[in-house]
């Protein structure tokens, strides 16, 4: 069976690269418009995955967000079934949203939708209609935020009329200032590793492929008795709280790292030159097993695309692992010890040492 | 000739309203969440156009918005002519954004760009990579705010292949807490509007299927001599700078309302029973008398539908008038008193009296 990866899948990263930087070179200049109103942009914030805006006693942060292909699955599985999962694909998209937002240390205090569809028919279906609203609340109420609004449009000719665009955007504060997540990784700091549900938002365009692979499609059953349709649509975790309540309680995070597209690469998100050692991996969920055996992919592949069953790594001084812990699992996360970042000679890696898998630093060029 | 309206141009604006009304249900539950953070939700915030966050010493504000079809006509103009117009239709977006948010009487601090193909080949020609670039810079840069980041999605199976989604967010801050914009409106106050540029960005899937009906389509001239769709795509006015130049003048507008969808019906966008008495029209401009003629509207649909050359109505006390329309010269925009507010016998309408249109309240339900 031909291998299957993100190119043949039809992501092309690259071919967005110009356009990117275009933005960030025109975006970058704008910042000057700050300094009349009083504010400041941090340094290098445009890196990471929140935008920040510095006032004299807080940080305001901005992200703006959007689920991607995943609602296939869900109008897939609704045509399929009769079943309706677009309550869990609003989910989703909040999570998208203000899971960003909270790396930087940020409580999301307003979410705001933004939907688009081909014709107005696609939301006069109730079930459809009510999940996503009832959905997207949820998501609201997991991050501690209020739903502030949005937009809903219909674009006849630029949308497809059997499905929609769904995203939007978050406004977080983060207040003292000394709440903010500063990246300030060190040698011998434990990295803590919080579950995630499945594939979560990443990855969904070669999920998508991987159906057409598969026996019986998006209903054929798993390891564990689901279908692979189903799984791909478990709710994603909203790590907010997790983030929220570790500085609630003094907990200070030095990072953390949302575990989405280039699966464990991520973890070496920042630029310091350091190695990532994991020595617990999580189980992953069968999904993923399907996945690896139907596009023919090694772990090397599946680790540096999925989250396989881990959707946050933070990253805290060794004396704060058990009160990390303590509030991951107050609030309801499955978390645990994961590994330990190192200093050595330089050298940036994420190490997997259970399954000998090693990314380099030049494996992750996102920032 | 058939009459074109809205509802003949595709848009069916009720077929949405019971997904609207459970969003607005789901979203109004999660206010509570504002609590336990120290913050609170204005009374009656979710009809504005602004979503408003209450702080111990000042507002936040958030939006979500979008531009609508409006890039179609950039894409046939290039298409057509070469011309790209992608640097206007991206200040469209950033204005659809910002001048929703600058009415609470926020300024707006950061803005972020949506924007989805169907294909990264769209995006791959430079041309128009820079101008959607280079436009949303400088619209950010006429709003007075910083460009936060954004999102670049590839959506595959969702948006066509030939054009794009563009939307964003805006995040503002009201401080002090005195600057926020009430909608105090009362009889006697003035009515001063702010010039618009042409159709901006509202009634533009009208404005594309009259394309159809032109001799030329978007080539036809115009009687200032410019083509049709070059007249469509003029950049839309950003109106943040006056509002904010107003409050650091202490001029106190009692209500800004946005002309954008239902046109003049717009002015009485306020529950208040009240009468807005037009006096001086602007001079509309050509591209609106070759709608008019192509669609067989007459006044009343073309002024309860368009701008008709003011994108911005303001209300103040009959005293500050000298000092709005000051503040407007000032910073480059055409400005006057076009009215006033009375109180009559508990009757909301809005009167153009030169063209002896009367919209009652009841045609304008959108709050």
């Amino acid at each position: 069976m031909t291998r299957l990866d993100y190119h043949a899948a039809g992501v092309d990263y690259d071919a967005l690269d110009a356009f990117k930087r275009y933005c960030q070179q025109a975006g970058a200049a704008t910042r000057a418009a700050l300094g009349p109103l009083g504010l400041s942009e941090p340094a290098a914030v445009r890196g990471e995955s929140s935008y920040l805006i510095e006032a004299a006693d807080s940080y305001l942060a901005h992200v703006e967000e959007a689920l991607g292909t995943k609602i296939l699955v869900a109008d897939a599985m609704y045509r399929l079934t009769g079943k309706s999962f677009y309550r869990n694909v609003a989910i989703d998209d909040v999570s998208t949203i203000v899971n960003d937002l909270s790396t930087s240390g940020a409580q999301p205090i307003s979410v705001s939708m933004y939907l688009a569809t081909g014709d107005a028919a696609y939301l006069a279906d109730s079930v459809r209609a009510k999940d996503l609203a009832e959905g997207f609340a949820e998501g609201c109420r997991q991050a501690g935020a209020a739903w502030g609004g949005g937009e809903t449009q219909v674009l006849k000719g630029i949308v497809s009329p059997e499905t929609l665009v769904l995203g939007g955007s978050a406004v977080g504060v983060i207040a003292p200032k000394g709440r903010r997540i500063l990246g300030d990784v060190q040698s011998g700091d434990a990295i803590i590793c919080l579950a995630s549900s499945g594939v979560q938002t990443n990855g969904l365009t070669l999920c998508r492929a991987i159906a057409d692979r598969l026996p019986q499609g998006y209903l054929t059953p798993l390891a564990d008795g689901r279908t692979y349709g189903e799984s791909l649509l478990d709710a994603s975790v909203i790590y907010s709280r997790f983030i929220t309540e570790c500085a609630n309680r003094g907990v200070r995070l030095h990072y953390a790292a949302h575990i989405t597209g280039h699966g464990w690469r991520k973890l070496m998100r920042l630029d310091a030159p350091l190695v990532y050692r994991v020595r617990k991996l999580p189980v992953a969920q069968p999904v993923f097993a399907a996945i690896a055996k139907a596009a023919g992919l090694d772990d090397r592949e599946m680790y540096g695309t999925f989250n396989m069953g881990a959707g946050l790594a933070a990253y805290v001084a060794p004396a704060d692992v058990d009160a990390t812990l303590a509030v991951a699992k107050a609030h309801g996360y499955d978390a645990w010890l994961a590994g330990e970042v190192r200093e050595e000679a330089g050298r940036k890696a994420v190490v997997l040492e259970q399954l000998k898998v090693e990314f380099e630093g030049e494996s992750l060029n996102i920032r």
